[in-house]
């Protein structure tokens, strides 16, 4: 089954808030768990616990893991597996982009059935070049995976060089965006694509450059509600016609609620995304 | 020490060689290994030993040991460990790129001394934004760690992204130079800075809108040497001012030599660049 018929499910069982899982030091000491691998381990297994059943998507964030080195990396393996086996869709965070051989490293570490980092789908960074990201597209294709491109980032830091201008005409986010498109359509025709953007909540659409909506469509995966600023009831009017393929992602508004307040935060978050979601 | 008089004192006691260590499938079938996590930290080990003496830099992907998850981590912090005990000079290949404490995770994981993934330098990916690197530049000079920010990479897929240009004037990838040159001028005045640029030998200068030379002097990672097509004996006239400052990195051109013709393409490969080389 194609990531996007999964994602599909996901939507009609759970609607579309995604739960980040992110063992910050500040969240495993708030939850009284050590800051090391045993306690991203521990965290990551009871936000999964809360999440399923709950929740359609979650999105682990490996930098928090990679933080403890190879032990890190053994406790992300262990919640990357609990969360699969409890039916829930899961986005490696980890934002990478090689080229060549290597570029296909990475992709075959997260993608590849039966590895020991399978994810539903991974996030990479297109700055050597959405064409860099072909093979890693095909891959996922191939085996039913998703992939979510960095186009427009929250973060104020990233305009300059996501709103500069290629070939004279386009942003380097629209042009982004335009070769996902284009790789989609090749693929699935009008249907909604395998291959998605990484579009913040917060960010200035018009200023970006990006379309009004994406032909044909394509998950998006919007960081950026809660703590950065965007409120989830919000969603329609911040994606407009693109808003039922948003995957809304939260994590401190929901893992700040601690281990007894977590799946009230959950609830409460579903309900803020009620109109749009299932 | 900083990371830029420990690089100068690498250049003066062996020249300015860089061996990739990049346990790909092939290269570990041609070495008689297997294609696992066991078998790349045998390849890794094999090469530390090689260099060790030889050469002052090596240069771990990542990708081919985060291919095998945990057990690859576990791998490469046995190569780093011994690379590092060896004298050697590591920067660990990454480009890790996020924002806030996310990419904070990344750094502390990376260039924290006595983490287990200690490395001497980090490679990282600008895409979020130079703005989101800073607080990894500052981890980095506290610590005595480089750090090295993709600029103009050799693979022809990135000149779109990388020669867009930003605010009317400058390329991105121009941009990327003159962010990192005002904060090492800020930190480190006139002298050679701690954080530097990737910049592949087979790049087109002019066309990606970079300076003549980096002022003040930046270390430049240089990959793109031996199969991607740059020689070794044209570095100078390839970068000109900024030569005495470049890490030219090869990979398959000395790993391609086997086990028993490592050592004899490392002499090899110093002499091509000893016109400039220590």
């Amino acid at each position: 089954m194609s990531f996007a018929s999964r994602l599909r499910g996901a939507f009609e069982a759970h609607g579309q808030l995604c739960v980040g899982i992110d063992p910050h030091e500040h969240l495993l000491d708030q939850w009284g768990l050590d800051a090391s691998a045993a306690g991203a381990r521990e965290f990551g297994l009871r936000v999964v616990d809360a999440c399923a059943g709950r929740v359609g998507i979650v999105k682990p964030q490996v930098s928090f893991f990679e933080r403890h080195g190879s032990a890190g990396f053994a406790a992300l393996e262990a919640v990357l597996a609990a969360a699969r086996a409890a039916g829930l869709l899961v986005i490696a965070d980890a934002k990478r982009g090689d080229i060549g051989t290597t570029m296909e490293a990475y992709a075959r570490a997260w993608l590849t059935p039966g590895s020991a980092l399978e994810a539903d789908a991974l996030t990479v960074s297109p700055y050597l070049g959405v064409g860099s990201l072909r093979d890693t597209f095909e891959l996922a294709q191939e085996h039913g995976k998703g992939v979510f491109v960095l186009a427009a980032t929250s973060n104020p830091e990233g305009a300059a060089l996501q709103h500069a201008v290629s070939g004279g005409a386009r942003t380097v986010a629209r042009a982004v965006a335009d070769e996902v498109s284009a790789w989609n359509r090749a693929r699935t025709g009008e249907q909604l694509g395998n291959i998605g953007l990484v579009v913040g909540a917060t960010i200035d659409r018009r200023a970006a450059g990006l379309p009004e909506a994406l032909t044909p469509p394509a998950p998006i995966l919007a960081p950026g509600f809660g703590a950065q600023g965007a409120r989830l009831t919000e969603l329609a009017t911040l994606f407009g016609a693109d808003s039922p393929q948003v995957i809304a992602s939260e994590s401190r508004g929901v893992l700040g609620a601690g281990p007894d307040g977590i799946t009230r935060a959950i609830g409460e978050k579903k309900k803020e995304l009620g109109v749009i979601g299932g």
